[in-house]
């Protein structure tokens, strides 16, 4: 440390705020004290504001990443793999590849969070199958990453600098920044300590990334921040707002994932991205054939097998994923004309799990893991009046949830083009 | 008010950072949900960088005006006159003109403030008389005004979303800003109601007007926020750290403006200085023969006496006047070799002014009215080694005083002009 970190933010702020560079020490610095609770949040506000204002080059952008990698408990598991999605929504594919590759000797320690948004994260999906615990010491949950090749604990306190600088960035305008999106990401995954790394960025209207064009040059960060700090990184561009699959919900997803595992049919696009995750996820492990490598999983049953093996090591009840409970309480939700689906929006779906008690509106609400969505037409598909587009499971908010799937469908008098799951890829 | 409070923060925040203009309304309910401590200052300090690094432009810098200047009680005194220096160290120019302007018929209603600065403010010189108070009701404040011409009371709650807001610009890096230093100015001085007001605009290496272009610019700035906010108004450019006079502390700096007002020899800067002052406040309100007015009430005695008047309103005893006590406690800074003076930084010897006892280094210190520094040396004086350069009065810390003051003395071996006290006037 060179210099109090109290007079580090003001240093900061006199050289951002006319668009000069941080130093490494500067930027360290301020991390640390704020982290501290040493910098209040007045100054922090003010530098990022600056930040977001004048930009940081690339040299400042890996300074941050790794200050704030660094600023709590890093985990170390160079050999496994993992998948991170950007604005949310990507989490059932990972869910459902990660198994696939463990199947296929890509070894997967994945560190997870508890969801606070429209639908529960990872951890509340797993949660819907009896008995599975997220509760595992550091060392069982190794030992299971090299016996069973997949384990999964929630992440307690990654990367604390990063959560404290993102809740302010949050409340002060200061969230569509690139380099400030970038160095947040990367600093969590850095904290995770996987050392094959694909990321999922999301195109779509609620992100920052609102064109491809800029979903890529995000992604390029992404890899290019997280090569730097030794992990061997790729990266796909998929669009936010189209909903994958047709589950929406907890204990639906994972029946979702399963049926996906047994080889049992599921929506096409479902199936298409999640074999395409999982071989770009064996090819960044180095693993050859990695395209018929994943088909061999899934045909020859090694797939659900290991994900049985996973359920059961952390204490889940195998049995149960056949036929996971979902709420008896059901609604159809009809088409309101005749025409084509021009826009289901994943966001206002999600919404409506919400309403149902899919997820959280705020920290602490409980889930209820039977309710959700299913999803019955997709883009594309010509509809009539009267016809089913979703199920509405679980008896919460019930009538709010059916408006919210009504507003999120768009129909088109005209016949609509379905849009491409995958936008790009590097 | 068009929004709820809470959100036109981010509203102002999402228009300013991309560099566009804030509206009236947005303007206002931030400073009023501010003021009403509604707005958290995390949120305030990211709209003041957004605003200080894209700016504003001048209806927004008005429209801001306006509503810090409206924050709190207001005033009205439109027949009056008044006088305000930025940068602080102009206060003995107006504490001597002033009377001078009320003597020949510019009365002076005047809203002022205790000193928190090197030195004290003007309510701590006037303290230093014994008897003075500024605890004036409203009512007395204003029929002196309109008896003898002249009243001073302390300011209280003068545009108190401008104090708060300047607090949290001091912390945040958002000081140097013209359109948030001259709002900020405008702002109280539109509160205590004067309808004619001079600037003494400093310009110096410590404010941010560094060069005479930029004091010009606020001095601009000053003139037309204030015409349109109905104060007749004009400004001069001073340098700030060229000491007048000779006096510097309370009791210390009281004697010298009794010796100006009885027309006894002061140091020529500051007679020049106050008499012009003087002169354009009395252009100001459109009296007539301003000049001659000025030299007849010094001449006559009129200044003087209409000085004594002031005091002895304000529960001074007047008879003590011609000899205010100074301490005994009496050191002389001697000058380290020969040559000419070249600086003899008016921020340095303040610093050890308040070294003495004269000012405040915080909010409760105590002042010691007879504490203080003579200095006995002007720029472009030749100098020996050995000759007094400066007397200080007080027992509080003389050694470091000296040390102050010797540091802030510069020697030249070649001859040195001695520079202009008025820079440039509009």
């Amino acid at each position: 440390m060179t210099l109090s970190l109290g007079s580090a933010v003001l240093d900061a702020i006199e050289t951002k705020k006319f668009g000069g560079e941080l130093s490494e020490d500067l930027i360290r610095d301020v991390v640390e004290g704020y982290t501290a609770g040493e910098v209040p949040d007045y100054q922090m506000a003010s530098l990022l504001m600056a930040i977001f204002i004048h930009g940081m080059d690339y040299e400042e952008t890996l300074t941050l990443t790794r200050a704030m990698a660094e600023s709590g408990k890093t985990y170390s598991f160079p050999e496994c793999v993992d998948k991170h999605s950007t604005g949310g929504g990507g989490n059932k594919v990972s869910r459902t590849a990660l198994p696939i590759a463990a199947a296929c000797g890509a070894p997967v320690a994945k560190l997870s969070g508890r969801g606070l948004g429209t639908t529960g994260g990872t951890i509340d999906k797993l949660e819907s199958i009896p008995g599975f615990s997220f509760d595992l010491s550091e060392e069982r949950f190794s030992r299971q990453v090299e016996e069973v090749g997949i384990a999964i604990i929630e992440a307690g306190d990654l990367a604390p600098a990063d959560k404290e600088i993102y809740a302010l960035r949050d409340t002060t305008g200061t969230v569509d920044s690139l380099p400030l999106i970038g160095s947040s990401i990367v600093s969590k995954k850095a904290a995770t300590g996987a050392g094959h790394l694909l990321y999922d960025v999301k195109r779509g209207s609620g992100a920052f990334m609102r064109t491809t064009e800029e979903a890529r040059e995000l992604a390029d960060l992404l890899v290019r921040l997280s090569e730097d700090l030794g992990i061997e990184a790729s990266a796909l561009i998929t669009a936010m707002d189209n909903p994958l699959g047709s589950a929406v919900g907890n204990a639906l997803e994972v029946r979702e994932s399963v049926r996906l595992l047994k080889n049992e049919p599921v929506p096409g696009d479902l199936t298409d991205e999640v074999n395409y995750v999982a071989t770009r996820l064996l090819e960044l492990k180095g693993i050859p054939d990695a395209d018929s490598a994943v088909e061999d999983a899934l045909t020859s049953g090694a797939a659900y097998e290991k994900f049985r093996e996973f359920v059961r090591a952390q204490g889940g009840n195998a049995a149960a994923l056949e036929d996971l409970p979902v709420s008896a309480e059901v609604n159809e939700v009809k088409s309101p004309r005749d025409g084509y689906v021009a826009r289901f929006a994943a966001s206002g779906i999600g919404s409506a799990a919400l309403a149902l008690g899919a997820g959280r509106a705020k920290k602490g609400d409980k889930v209820d893991p039977g309710s959700g969505i299913e999803v019955l037409v997709r883009i594309g598909d010509p509809i009539q009046k009267d016809q089913p587009i979703a199920r509405l499971y679980g008896e919460r908010e019930a009538e709010r949830a059916e408006q919210l799937v009504l507003e999120a469908l768009e129909i088109s008098d005209e016949p609509v083009e379905p849009p491409p799951a995958i936008l790009d890829s590097l």
